[in-house]
């Protein structure tokens, strides 16, 4: 095989240059993707700034790929060569525990993460084990499907999880990479979808985007009007918030779900989790039937990331603008190589 | 009506003594209950003491009666005098409200407390709304059976209310008035059952109760033994304990349930709930089919409560030894009156 071609950064907050490497022989159980198309996540911010534990260097980013199958391993049974898939934080997973026995692959404990100890999308091909490249359905759009692999997934899966119902008032934390999908998704649900924002400018998109309501998250007088009112929160941030109030809003055997990992720890009163019966939660990511089901969900109600695009010679530059707080909404860079 | 003989504190902290008071016109869908047996709960020393927000005294603390019905209001349809019956926190609820409409009457936002603003069963007599008052199957000893009315159905609710499984494996964290009936229901239950005491010499007596294992809750070694675990993790105690242990022990999709009112926030961190798809909740009492359903599971199981009983004149002697932690498990009132 010949080199794979990438972009790598070799130290924290580096910036990232072109970078070649060997990939080995194609493991039996593996597909090789040519990557078209590769989401810049927070994630991969986190992960080039050694936010996470130390980050081995240097590291390729890159996990919400599109492209199309280029090989594939010997004991590959429902993938061929030409099919269009996509791969996210997960690369593989090892499909015997209970978790992954139960459907439950995003929580095999084992699971092989596609940034994490190996390379990544942002490059001309990425290599996955066969049950992480979920084919893309026809009618969906290649070029924005990329961040619907991770950012999608993540706030999909809660949904799926926790049976959120479309007779459900649910809310969104954070008008963001996530929570813009958040939106589209709950108002496809069926359900009447609030959106918490501090940023009073968001309040038009988040309605373009499917919210029925905006509610300006430090106005305390709005926040206290919302006592026992929401089924399901999902927080899609990952810094400290007014927990107390968004507790307060959760009606009787409401959700507060987190799929952002924000870093201190949340203070929970025990006595308005008792009183009404309410819930806090996480999780991460979905697993390979979840994505799928996902992406039919999309094709089926035109649901897409937002995107800008960079061609990928401009990772860097991408990157800025994603550190800078100015990405509307996903950053999608698209590979000079495969186009 | 003749006055209520009852025994009333009139100060935080003070005795009980003797006390009369005028019931009133009975409500017409209220009906009167003849206390033969009142139990003693935490949550009694928690009101005699102010702890709540301020107690209105003089207070009749008594919220675990059991009796039979004196009298019944005019709009009773389902009671009948002479039925032995009991009554636990609640006394009354709307009735109307989504909750009380959708089975939750224990989650009515207005819903009646048998010592909060009213006097309770530490008494000759006490009332309450029909709803509230549980038949007691045939085959339950009334004696002991007032504990099940709040330390009981506290405990077994979660088990119903977040469909806990034969096939789980479960925790109990705290061997006292609600963990001790918390070990027999979850044996009864199906299910794997460790109990979690900070008291070594609770050992024995744990698994007399139903416990299949026994840690020693601050044996740091034992407990990260049990990381990944516990399908479900209730709380019974009220004070802060190892958060991180006990999150850490919790199966991927478990959840770590309260019932014991902790004082201080409990600090949650949000990586290790996302990362396992796990939960926390809390719970308050039961329903009455709840508080039904149970009552038939003890009967059918042979479950009771543990309890020391002290006829209702030494209400302080009771009050002392239940303050003292030497109560094995639950304290039961007798009243001569009714005898």
């Amino acid at each position: 095989m010949a080199a794979i071609k990438a972009y790598a950064a070799t130290k924290a907050k580096g910036p990232l240059a072109p970078f070649e490497y060997e990939p080995g022989p194609l493991g039996s159980e593996q597909v090789e993707i040519n990557v078209s198309h590769c989401g810049v996540c927070h994630s991969d911010l986190s992960m080039l700034d050694s936010e996470w534990g130390p980050t081995n260097y240097p590291l390729v980013p890159g996990h919400e790929v599109v492209g199309t199958v280029g090989a594939v391993g010997s004991n590959v049974k429902t993938l061929k060569v030409g099919q269009r898939v996509g791969l996210g934080w997960f690369s593989g997973s090892c499909m015997h525990c209970k978790q992954c026995m139960s459907g439950d692959h995003n929580l095999c404990p084992t699971a092989e993460q596609t940034i994490w100890g190996r390379h990544g999308g942002f490059a001309d091909r990425v290599r996955c084990k066969e049950e992480w490249a979920t084919p893309l359905p026809d009618g969906l759009d290649p070029a924005t499907a990329g961040p619907l692999f991770c950012g999608g997934v993540t706030v999909f899966n809660p949904i799926v999880q926790f049976d959120v119902r479309p007779t459900h008032k649910v809310g969104v934390i954070g008008i963001g990479g996530l929570g813009h999908l958040a939106l589209q998704f709950l108002n496809k649900w069926g359900c009447d979808v609030t959106a918490f924002s501090s940023s009073a400018g968001k309040a038009d998109e988040a309605k373009k985007l499917g919210a029925h309501h905006v509610v300006n998250s430090r106005d305390d007088a709005a926040m206290a009007k919302l006592a026992g009112q929401f089924d399901f929160i999902l927080v899609t941030v990952n810094v400290p918030l007014n927990w107390p109030a968004y507790i307060n809003a959760l009606a009787p055997k409401g959700r507060l779900h987190l799929v952002g990992a924000v870093g201190e720890p949340i203070p929970i009163a025990a006595f308005p989790m008792i009183m009404a019966q309410r819930s806090l939660s996480g999780s991460p990511l979905g697993s390979p039937v979840t994505t799928a089901t996902m992406l039919d969900f999309c094709t089926r109600h035109k649901i897409a990331p937002v995107t800008e695009f960079y061609p990928m010679s401009k990772v860097n530059d991408a990157i800025e603008h994603l550190r800078a707080g100015k990405a509307r909404y996903r950053i999608v860079l698209t590979n000079d190589a495969a186009a």
